[in-house]
């Protein structure tokens, strides 16, 4: 674990267990993961679906991970309160929720299992994304700096776009809903179940390909964990059909370097203003 | 409100406010809600996204509602229990569990709006399922006994589904992985966003068109309200992609008579042992 503690997404999600209080946690939201007004959503997922990792011992993978985001996360202390809903023999289910100075920002329900004990059996007629190859990708360093300037999360991440799925980069959006590309992290730590929670949300939103500049907030996340991903790289696509009544659902698919589905995710979002 | 009173999902879903414990509401799981081995757990969702919106008052609608399922519901009493994490201007988010003699069955986070008050704009690339008319499509008193017998909601639903999608119920699953048909309650109750929460529920475990019969217990059940629907005939469809590690995700979309996507869900369940 020596590598893996010295990643900065290993920091990023580090718990420190509460001396006195069962089930409590503090945490360090660090200024690096910032996004637009506060920080990436998936981190804050990911930091308290470790929470629960560490409360439920032999159930260690969030399979189901469900946050409602209540205010923007800023930099510094947090605090993750856990509480254990059920322990069973293939899931075990709790809640967290994750504050700041007594201010909540995420409320968390999730079952946690065991993705290496998981049944063999696999029946998919997903299939992942045709991708060019990274080296043919577009890399973050050609992203437009306002979009940089407010997303020092950036730099954690190794994203290379789908030349096809960028053209809202050079004020072209296809209009089609879709931005894709290849995901690993900057210093090489290699993808598990919980750096899978940030990959969900970790792609610009989705409305910039509809010709929507400017963030859009999560309301809802969810991220089921299908599998264990093999080292490599990821490939990511994000996708949303329905924009309406002001929001929008975000559809996220992670495939890992075997070619498998390795999480699928699902957030309902609030539209940014029409340009 | 005198018709929707005398309906039976309104009274499936009826509560009445504890006189001492704030946020604590009574209800009554009827025994006709049964599926398999318990209640559906759609209706489940609607009687606690029907909690908080007595809570929540002027954001009445469950535009985002998740909920984990912990053991299994028998009809008769129950007890909601909510706590409003956060009221804010277009939404307000909290928490409900429901219990049976202290035993916790469901826990749900959700964040009400009003859906009438929405924001207008609509840009969607998503396309209502083409199905033959509701009298060229397959009733349910033509379904298996078996299935019947083990499923006393049916009798609240007319439900016809699309026979391009019901090879399983004559041997001959189509190993496509979806189901789809009309719906609409059987005593005429026109729909509404907490219907809508058990229509996302109402159809056949998914799994049943790839071959797997045999009830798939729901682990965890996510829907997105995102239109209220006009009167009349629901068009339904549930699709899954990937079943492995025993699970399969079940998609549903469910469309109104004017031809808008009105709810998505997505519920993470435990796949049938294999036949």
């Amino acid at each position: 674990m020596t590598t893996a503690i010295r990643s900065e997404f290993d920091q990023g999600i580090a718990l420190t267990r509460h001396p006195e209080e069962a089930g409590r946690y503090e945490a360090e939201l660090g200024a690096g993961w910032q996004i637009g007004g506060g920080v990436n959503g998936g981190l804050l997922l990911a930091v308290a679906g470790h929470a629960l990792s560490l409360e439920h011992g032999t159930h260690p993978d969030p399979v189901s991970i469900s946050g409602y985001y209540l205010s923007a996360s800023t930099p510094g202390p947090a605090t993750v309160r856990t509480e254990v809903l059920r322990t069973g023999r293939g899931l075990s289910t709790g809640t967290a929720s994750l504050s700041q100075d007594g201010v909540e920002r995420l409320r968390v329900v999730a079952s946690h299992g065991d993705l290496a004990t998981a049944d063999g059996e696999v029946r998919t007629s997903a299939l992942p994304p045709q991708l060019p190859p990274p080296d043919q990708c577009i890399g973050v360093e050609h992203a437009p700096k306002e979009l940089i300037a407010q997303a020092a999360l950036l730099e954690r991440f190794d994203l290379r776009l789908d030349p096809a799925t960028i053209g809202w980069a050079l004020g072209q959006p296809s209009g089609n809903g879709r931005i894709q590309g290849w995901f690993r992290l900057a210093d090489g730590r290699e993808p598990d179940p919980l750096l899978l929670l940030l990959v969900a949300d970790a792609l610009p939103p989705v409305t910039f390909d509809l010709g929507l500049p400017g963030w859009a907030p999560t309301v809802e996340l969810t991220v089921h964990l299908r599998a264990r991903p093999v080292p490599g790289w990821l490939r990511v696509t994000h996708v949303t059909r329905n924009l309406a009544g002001g929001y929008f659902e975000e559809d996220a698919e992670v495939w890992d370097e075997s070619g498998r589905l390795v999480a699928q995710s699902r957030q309902l979002a609030r539209a940014p203003r029409s340009a």
